[in-house]
């Protein structure tokens, strides 16, 4: 058994947005009850990340990591067609993830309690970001 | 054909475990010939590698790598509820994976000769932690 | 339907190589029109990463990048058997990807119009790499 939708997310800028309810609801109305789940993000200036689902200063601390390690503005980067945040998006990007695969287990991700999956916007303007769910299995 | 596992390890603090052999023998008691093979950890303390499985020494440079990019106790993270490690743990565990794919060729997993799948345990005290292992194929 | 794929990269030390054209070809000729394509490198000092496909510079400012982030033969490695780049190139492999996991659709990998699939030698010698490709689906 094999389906694929496709989910729609409008950021509003720099910032995380968490997807684990809709990809829950994707898995199951999939009806697959033991497999995997397949989460794909199209874009090289957005990422998906596992990450802990409960405190807010997490996220908070995140950005003020990722800031650190790859400034917006930061003299070193040439590429800067799309302004200060353009490199540092591709940047963050490369060191998270593009593509997560969950397992699929009594008809849900089988996620760890503090888990939570997160979209990742690394631009400071808001963008429309296309995701694509895969969900196999029996 | 898909069969799921749950293997559990007990860490003794910061540090990695190798899961190779465990792993093998998920994949050789599966009776999959060719396919995939998933590894995922349900935790956001403790992540996946794939690295180099001779000489110590890496181990203990991606310790001193890590320690540099994320210090323990850093003023600038605020989400430090469980201590200094807490949240370079959940740095840690962004950069890295939480979960694998390896491809299943010949009733193993067709790892390179210099590849070792390890648990990388980021906290100082010790844990129980728990993987998923999903086997699928022919 | 499951097919798995051997693809060889000669390169020429360190720097990125397009594997997009090479990926879709290998998934064209699967006959798979609906499932998975998965990517998986058999080494340690090389990996895979998406990334923006239209302009050069993003790839001279990720090297710029990870040199500043693990420099050769920065004082704090001690894996330094196989030269001053031999430990940097594990710690790019680990913030990198060494597998990746692309949704087939319409019998090709639904890639975003940015993205492309890219080998990373993270050596300075030249190297030939080997990578599994498994397409499974419908």
């Amino acid at each position: 058994m094999l389906t694929q939708h496709e989910l729609r997310v409008e950021t509003n800028g720099r910032g995380t947005h968490d997807l684990s309810a809709d990809i829950q609801s994707v898995v199951r109305r999939s009806g697959v009850t033991s497999g995997m789940c397949h989460v794909f993000i199209r874009h090289t200036s957005a990422s998906l990340i596992l990450c802990e689902n409960a405190d807010p200063a997490v996220m908070r601390d995140l950005e003020t990591f990722m800031l650190r390690q790859a400034p917006d503005g930061d003299p070193m980067f040439t590429h800067t067609a799309e302004g200060p945040d353009d490199m540092p998006a591709h940047i963050r990007s490369i060191l998270t993830q593009s593509d997560l695969n969950l397992p699929v287990r009594d008809g849900h991700c089988a996620l760890g309690t503090w888990q939570g999956i997160y979209l990742w916007e690394h631009r400071h303007r808001g963008h429309r970001r296309t995701i694509v769910i895969t969900v196999q299995g029996e």
